[in-house]
């Protein structure tokens, strides 16, 4: 399903970055403290609003951004002005030496949950900062998003088809992340190609209005692409339009789709009239404007695919997870290592290295996220760890095909409480618990 | 300020589309319909909940799209399975031949203004639907909450920091999206690179922590940046940093930066720190989660700049514009133009070509947004007309320096009614006229 992608064929990602980021590396270098051992921590302070969960996607896309961060001829030409002559050569020769720990995709995360754990120079690793950041906050907003409209669909397919209400590149990222999540196919042609995520469609009112007739729209779709096909019957009149459909198509016509009006309801009529019909095997899906709970509320229609477009690429009202990059150990004078945290307020961090584990039952279902400061928490023998090794002395070593995400997730989902489930608004579905100092 | 792009160094943009564009020009290869001549049109069917207005952009971008839609080798190697073997040689020759007009970048959109008006045969128009929907949808979105803000901070300087929270290339586009519409810089270096956006930054709490001093850090970034530079003072405590700050670079400190706690209240108190230690030119930077409104409420406070970062980069509540793509007219069985449009009850179109024109009164002030179908509205002398060529004969003519889409941006708010500043929720700033059939 997935075809492995080769940073040399791939464009640098170097200025996908942060001003500030080349100009603290200057004066760090100016201070002697460039080169000083340091920890980096990628985490959420907490979900968004009313969400019980969130899901871990972007990681494969982070480790390809990671091997394409070069400072080429191009990029290096774009940076005169920015930072001296001399931090200039040394981006020229710039690649990330370090070690990446991180939660591998598809998994659930929690308030806390530290994603990932980058350890190297300070320069080498403040650099990263951005870049990682957009990824993650991309993706996995998409994903936490997908995943409570596949939890609504209740096994019903969900398609992902939003790619024309967000940014071209960051649909084909959405797509991605959808897949992760539990979503059957994509409308998206490049998430195929780079991803090989499945893509599927049906057909525009542009393609029936074209024709001089919905019968000639229809014949003209079925002759090409057989009855398998999925019919658009919403242009002028739904129960002429279905009748028509089995008409051209025959009994065997593979399905209907409604993008208007209350779905619900036409659904049940459209259901009835197939069925009168004889096309009890035609199948209905639905789009318009679908988000998780208009999913939920088509539990009891007779529906048999959702598509999903503008709620999904946006995050269903949270396009972004908020999560950040905190220095949150460095070397001292010594040569030891030093927690080190902000202490303002409203946004202070807990400093010190990151451990996780996800506590759970004898009978597997999860308990707590433990963070473990400093040290790793203990495994109580039914627990299990959340870190794997990404990157070794800047090597990336945790790429893996993207249906061994989606396995994941659902693996991940299935552990937790039953309440995961709800559509409300509620707590985190398991707490965060912090072990150690 | 901006540096042009050229095609034929850029990477295809072909397969940025929907599945079902290309099986339906299949289909309509097959019906005989596919080179029927045909006028689409993308547009809002109303603002997003409570705007007054929004601003068009990407523009520029969708030009450089449409001149690298082409089917290159690995994207045909893709379509295999999707289309048959006929089709991918029709799609490996396909260049856009047709015709395109459209609203300049940085003008003002109201609802139902026909952003585009894209005229060719139905294969080729509609293959486009897909890239030209998100490039409009993500950049008229961010442009149209960062024209709010630019508004809500009456004049003082924005510098758009929000890469972090989007999707690694839609923080590009946005950083260009809200230089378009006003503000002064971004911290994005790409945008710098590919768009020539000034780029600018200050510096992270990471780099504080890095040091084993505040003072350290201070002296490092002073010394390797300039006392023109600015300081991050909210690391550990503000009163003390702000001092420290003026130890270290003196009375011509640049700037100081807050990013946490009751900004207001704090900017004052430095402000009056500042002044009573001597540096009354010291400016101060506030960033921590602005959008519009915070900005507003920050006008009377001692703040001389705004970073802004997630809520612009989302579009502030509206991370889309829900622009549509539709066919409005085509030809008919005798060659002549037929206006077209769906018929179902919740999204009903209006078909038919149309052409737009800004109504203003004598004094130069936008009355209302006049939609002629079929035909031009007529220009009452004071009017405008806001449909430009874009494209001739698949050939681009449209393409502009950014700077003068921002400075178009400026002159279409600056003929708004007053009524354009107010940051409530509210009518449209002018109503949409139709004229015509």
């Amino acid at each position: 399903m997935t075809s492995p992608r080769h940073a040399s064929s791939h464009p640098s990602t170097a200025l996908l970055t942060d001003h500030y980021e080349l100009t603290m590396v200057q004066a760090a270098r100016h201070s002697g403290t460039a080169e000083r051992r340091s920890v980096f921590e990628l985490f959420p302070r907490r979900l968004p609003e009313g969400r019980r969960y969130g899901v871990v996607a972007g990681v494969g896309r982070a480790l390809d951004a990671l091997e394409s961060f070069r400072f080429d001829a191009p990029a290096i030409a774009a940076l005169e002005g920015v930072v001296s002559a001399d931090m200039l050569e040394w981006l020229a020769s710039y690649r990330f030496t370090g070690d990446v720990w991180g939660y591998p995709e598809g998994e659930v995360y929690l308030p806390h949950s530290p994603l990932l754990v980058v350890e190297g120079s300070f320069a080498e690793a403040v650099l990263l900062e951005t870049v990682l950041l957009s990824i993650y906050n991309h993706d996995s907003a998409i994903a936490s998003a997908a995943s409570r409209m596949v939890l609504a669909a209740g096994g019903r397919p969900c398609i992902e088809m939003g790619s024309r209400r967000t940014h071209e590149q960051a649909a084909v990222a959405a797509a991605r992340a959808a897949y992760v999540a539990g979503f059957d196919a994509t409308s998206n042609l490049a998430a195929r190609q780079l991803h090989g995520v499945p893509s599927t469609g049906t057909a525009a009112h542009s393609f029936t209005l074209l024709h001089d007739s919905e019968s000639e729209a229809f014949t003209a779709q079925v002759e090409t692409l057989g009855v398998g096909t999925t019919l658009l019957v919403d242009t002028y009149d739904v129960r002429e339009a279905v009748r028509l459909a089995v008409e051209v198509a025959g009994t065997g016509l593979g399905a209907v789709r409604l993008d208007s009006g209350d779905l619900g309801l036409v659904a049940r009529e459209v259901r009835e009239q197939l069925d009168q019909l004889g096309a009890s095997a035609t199948r209905i899906v639905v789009t318009s404007d679908l988000d998780e709970h208009a999913i939920a509320a088509l539990a009891a229609a007779p529906v048999d695919a959702y598509g999903v477009g503008t709620q999904l690429v946006t995050g269903s009202g949270h396009p972004t997870c908020g999560f950040v990059y905190k220095l949150v150990a460095r070397e001292g004078d010594d040569g030891e290592m030093v927690s080190v945290a902000k202490r303002s307020t409203d946004k202070a961090s807990i400093g010190g290295r990151k451990y996780a584990l996800r506590r759970r039952s004898a009978l597997g279902v999860a308990q707590a996220e433990v963070v473990g400061i400093g040290t790793a928490p203990e495994d109580d023998g039914d627990d299990r760890a959340l870190l794997v090794p990404l990157v070794e002395g800047g090597v990336v070593v945790g790429r893996e095909p993207l249906d061994a995400a989606r396995a994941r997730h659902r693996a991940a989902l299935a552990e937790l409480p039953r309440a995961v489930t709800m559509m409300s608004a509620g707590e985190p579905v398991v707490p965060t618990v912090f072990e150690g100092s």
